[in-house]
C-alpha cells in the first residue's frame, strides 16, 4: 500500500471573520448551535484557565510516543491555526513541549490540541501557548515512525477534517466542519442573544419550568408533586 | 407503578446555626468527626481554588443526558441550599451550566454537587457559583424524561437525604445525615480544638510517635529498626 | 518471616550540589538526561502550580488506608529530603494532611509524593508544603498495620530506593537513582544548553525538520507530499 | 463515638417463597419490575457463566484491604443467604477466597457479591461458590480494623439494608428492598408473561416500531425518513 | 436546524462474497491489511467465545439511555447485517437485550456491536446472536429522544459509514470502509497465505530476527548483545 | 549514553524443581508465602480459564507500538521459560500474536505476560500457549525502535529481574525473586498443609472467628454485638 502516509501541503480553511465569530461564542453555545453535536469529549483538559480560542485545524496522526510527524507538520501551519494531534493508538506520552512551541509560534499557532500529552505545561502556560490534552506528561517520545498531517482524524470519538474550525475554552474543545461554520456562526449568535434575555429572566426570579413551560411536560411524564417527605420512594 | 416519579416541594431542613459550624470545620475535620463516613469519593472535584461551604441538600434524580428535574428543583431551593444532582446510570454531559446558576443563585442557593458534568466552567467561577462534579462538558442534554426531586440519592456512594447537610471544599464532599448534624459539629469542634494542640506540637519539633504514643504499637506489630540499608528487603 | 517489617534509620543521601543541579533542570530535562527513563507516570499530579523542587527519597511502604508508617517515617527525615508514600495495593485514601506536613516541616522535609491521596490541599498550597499525588481525599485513615520505612518501594512504575533523588515539577515526577545523580546532571545541563541554542534557532522560524535533519527519514519512511486534500486517506 | 461498630445478629428475612420468584425472573428483568431501580452497576462482573440465583443480603462494611469483619459476619448467615461486601474506600484486593467459602457454604450460604477482589477464582467456580466481584486479585488482607456487619450498606451506588433480596446472574447485581420484594416479583411475573406474548410477535417479523406505536413518537419528535444516503449529515 | 435527525431507508452494501472472504481474514489480519487502520479499540469485548462474523453496518446514533433509534433501525436492516450502535455521549447503559436481538434475528441480522451496553448476556449467547459491547448491564433505557439511523458515526474512535463492512471476532472489532472492501480482502488473503509460509518456518525452529532480518536493524538502533546480567541497567 | 539498550544472552534461572513446587502452590498462596508481596495487580488477566503455570522470566522492555524487542528476545528463551513484556510507557496494542507464540513454543516457552496487548486471542487458546495481558487488542505494531532484552523491568507495580520465578493462574501474576524462590517454595508448601487442615475444620461448621481467636480482637476493637436491626448506624 505504497503512498500510504501523506504530508497534504494546502488545505482549504474557513475566512477568518467566521472563525472569530465561533471564538466569541465559545464551547457549549457552538456544540448547541451545531445541534449538539461536535464535542471531543471530557477526557481533553485546558492546561490553563479563563482562554477561549479557535482557529482552522491542521491534523497530525502519529504513531504512539513518536513525534515525527508533528514536525512535519510545522510548515503547513499559517498565522491563526490550532494544531490538532491525535495518535493511531491511546497514548499519555508528552509528545509535544516548549520546543515546538517555539517553533509554531514562530508560524502564529495560537494552540495545540492533544489526544495524547504534553510536557514543560508550566512554560507552556508562561509562553501563552494554549493546549488542551489529554495528559501531562514527561515522558519522552522518538522520532521513528511515518504517520500523516492533514488527513481526516478523530479526536474524542469526532471527526476533524483538516480546516474543520476547531474552538476550545474551559469547558473542552467542539470541532465545526468547516462547511458548517458560517451557519454554525449564525445559529450561535442567535443562541446567544436568547440567552441574554433568558438570564434577564431568570436573574429576575422567574422560575425556568414556567419561562420554559415544562410544567406540562412534568406532569405528562407522570411526575407528581407531594407535600414533605414522608413516604417519598428512593431514587 | 404509578406515581413513582415525585417533586417533593417541603424538606426538613437543619437549623443555621448549625450548618454554620460545619462550613467552619471543613470537609477532612467533619469526615473524622463522623467516625469516617460521609466522603462522597475522589471523583467529585471543585471547580474552583480555596472554596468551603456548608448547606441543607435539595436532591435531584435524573435520567443520564437529561436535566429537565433539576429544572423542577429550582423552586424547591431556599436560600443557603446546596443543589446535589445524580443520575439513575454514570453521565458526564454537561447537564448545568451558567443559565441554572444564574436561576439559582437567584433564589440564594449557594453551590451545586453533581455526580455528572457541568459546563460553563470559566463563567461558573466568575459569578461565583460554587460547583463540585465529576466532569466538565460541553455535552448538551435534553428535557424528555421523568426523574424526582427531594427524595433519597447516592452520591459517590454516600447515601444524601433531602435536608442532610452538605459540606464542600478542596478537599472533595462530605454528606451528614440531618439528625447527625448537631453531634458531628460539636465532635468537629473537639477535634479542631485538639489538632491545635497537636500542631503547636509538631511544629516545635516533637514527633508524632511519641506525642500519639505510637512506638509500642510499631514494636507490637514486629517492625525493626536497623541501621543503613544494605540487606533491608524489598517492600 | 520474622523481621520482614523495617525501619532504616541511616540512608546514604547525594550530596546537596547535585540536587540543586537537578532541580535547576526540571523533571522532563532530567528524564529525557537519563534516556527517557525514571518517568513515574501521569496520575501523579501536582496540588499547586509553578512549583519545581528535588530532593533524596525517604520512602514509605503502607498498608492501604493506614498511614501508622509515615509517622514512623518522620524521624528518618532530614531538612531537604522528599518523602515518598507507596501502598502495598492501590488506594486513594487521604492518608497525608496538615498535621503531617507540618511535622515533616519542622524537619525541614520540603516536599511529598505519594502513590495514594492527600487532604487538607488548600492548607497545603497555603503552607507551601509541596505535594504530588494520585488524589485528592478526605478519606481517614487507621493507624493499625506494619509496613517498611527506607525499603526500595515502586512508584508509578519506577523503583526508587531510598536517597535516591525526586525531581517533582508541573510535569510529574522523575526519579533518579542515587549512583546515577551527578552524571545525570551533566547531562541534563548539556541538553539545556542544547536547546537554548535550538530555541532561538526555532524561534527564528527556522523549521524542525530542517534543523533535526528529518525530511531524509521521512522520505525514508515513505512519507509523501502532496498538494491539496482531495484524494488524501483516512488516518 | 462509643459502640460505633457493630454485628447485628439477627436480621429480617423476607420469606422463601418470593425470593424464588426472584431468582426465576432474573437481574434486568427484576430491575425493570422496580422502576429501572436497585441495578448495582457494570463493575460486578460474575465469577462464572449462565449461574442466577437469589437470597437475603446479609452485609459487611470493611476497611480496604482487611477480611476481619467477614470472618464476623459468618456466624450471622443462613441457609440461602448471599453475602455482601464493601468497604470504607475503594479496594480491589482479594478480600475472599476459597476457605472463607468453605466456611460459608458450611452454612448453606450460596454466593457473595463485593465490591471488592477475590481469589481462588478457578477452586470458587469449581466449589460451585457464585462469586460477583469487582475484581479478581491475589493481593492477601489483614484482619486488624474493625467494621460492621448487618448495617446498611452501598453497593455500586445502591443501598443494600441487611435482609434485602439480591439477585446477581449474568448480567450482574440487583437489589430489591425487603419491603418490596412481593410486589417485585409480582410485577416481575407480569413482565415475564408480557414478553413471552413479545418475543412470539417480534419473531414472527412484526417491527417493534409497530407493534409498541413508536411511529406517532419519531414523527413528533422530528425523525424524518429519508431515502438513500447522500446527503446524510453525521451524527 | 429541522430534519436533523434521520432514518435513512436504503444504503449501499458491499456484495456478499467480498464479506465473507473478510470474515475469513479475522479482525487482526483485515487490520493489517488496511495498514493498521479501522481497529475500533480494546474496549468492545465479545459477550462469547470463538466466533468470527462480517456484515454491512446497519448504524444508530441514540441519545445514551434511550434505546428509541435502535427500535427505528430494525426495518432497515437486511439478513447478514450487523447493528452498530453509538450513543451521543458515554454510556454504559443496558440499551439492548433479547427482544431486540429475536426482532432483528427474525430479519436475518447475525449481530450487533455497540458503544454501551447490552442486558440479557447469557440468553444472548443462548441464541447465538453475536454481540460485541463496552459494557454488560441490566440498566434499563426510555424510549424518549430523537437520533439517527444510517448516518456516518464513531465507534471506538473509528468512522464507519452504513454499509460498510464491520468484522469481529475474539480480538475485537474492525470498520473497513465500503469502498476498501475488495482490496483489503485480497491484501488480508495475501498476508494469510505469507503467514502460513512463515508459521512453518517459525515453526521449525527459524529465529524471527534472522527471518525477518531484523539483525541488521537492531545493530543500527545501537542495540548491543552482552552475555551475563551483572551490569545491566535498569529499563 | 551509548550502550544503553541491551540484549542480555545468558541469564542465571532457578533450578527446575522449585519452578515446579511453586507452579504447583499456584498465585495466591506464593504471594502469601511472600509475606504478601510480589503480586503483579489485578489488571493483567488470563486469556485462558482453569491453567495454572511457572517459569523462569525472560524480560523484555520495548517501546510502546513497537514489537522489535519481542523479536529480540526470542533466542535468549530456553524451555520452561515465561515471557514478560513491558512497555516505556502505557500502551494496549496488540504487541504479540500466533506467530510469535509459534516461535516461542518452537523453543519450549510455556507462556506471556505482558502489561501491554495481545491478539489471536481465540488461535493462543487453540494452541494451549498461555497468556496473562492487560487488553485483547487488533491493533498492530511497528518494528522500529529500540530497547532491552534481560534487565530489570517493572511489571503491575513490581520489579522483575531476569530469571525471577512468574508463577501465574486465574488469580493473575506473582513474581518470585530467584533468591527467594527456594525459601518461597518452602513456605508456601507449609502454608498449603495448614490450609488444608483449616479447610477441614471450617469444612465441618467450625467458625473461622473461634478457630482464628479473633472474638477478643473484635471486642479489643470495639465491636459489639446486638440483636435485631432496630438503630444499627449506617456503614
Amino acid at each position: 500500500m505504497p503512498g500510504r502516509h501523506v504530508v497534504v501541503r494546502n488545505i482549504a480553511r474557513p475566512e477568518q471573520g467566521v472563525v472569530a465569530r465561533l471564538a466569541e461564542a465559545g464551547v457549549s453555545t457552538v456544540h448547541e448551535a451545531m445541534g449538539r453535536r461536535g464535542f471531543a469529549g471530557t477526557e481533553l483538559r485546558p492546561n490553563q484557565q479563563n482562554i477561549r480560542i479557535a482557529g482552522p485545524a491542521v491534523t497530525v496522526s502519529s504513531h504512539p510516543g513518536d513525534n515525527l510527524m508533528i514536525h512535519a507538520a510545522v510548515e503547513t501551519c499559517r498565522p491563526g491555526d490550532i494544531l490538532v494531534v491525535t495518535t493511531t493508538s491511546p497514548s499519555t506520552d508528552g509528545m509535544f513541549g516548549e520546543l515546538l512551541a517555539t517553533s509554531l509560534a514562530a508560524r502564529g499557532v495560537i494552540g495545540l490540541v492533544t489526544a495524547a500529552g504534553v510536557r514543560d505545561a508550566a512554560e507552556l502556560r508562561e509562553m501563552k501557548f494554549h493546549v488542551w490534552s489529554r495528559a501531562v506528561s514527561a515522558q519522552g517520545t522518538v522520532k521513528a515512525s511515518p504517520g500523516s498531517v492533514n488527513v481526516p482524524v478523530t479526536l474524542g470519538g469526532v471527526r476533524v477534517c483538516p480546516g474543520d474550525v476547531i474552538v476550545a475554552d474551559d469547558d473542552g474543545v467542539v470541532v465545526v466542519p468547516r462547511q458548517e461554520a458560517v451557519q454554525t456562526a449564525a445559529q450561535a449568535e442567535k443562541r446567544t442573544a436568547k440567552e441574554a434575555v433568558t438570564r434577564d429572566v431568570l436573574r429576575s426570579g422567574e422560575l425556568g419550568v414556567d419561562y420554559y413551560g415544562l410544567r406540562a411536560r412534568l406532569a405528562q411524564l407522570g411526575v407528581s408533586y407531594v407535600d414533605g417527605a414522608p413516604s417519598a420512594p428512593e431514587a
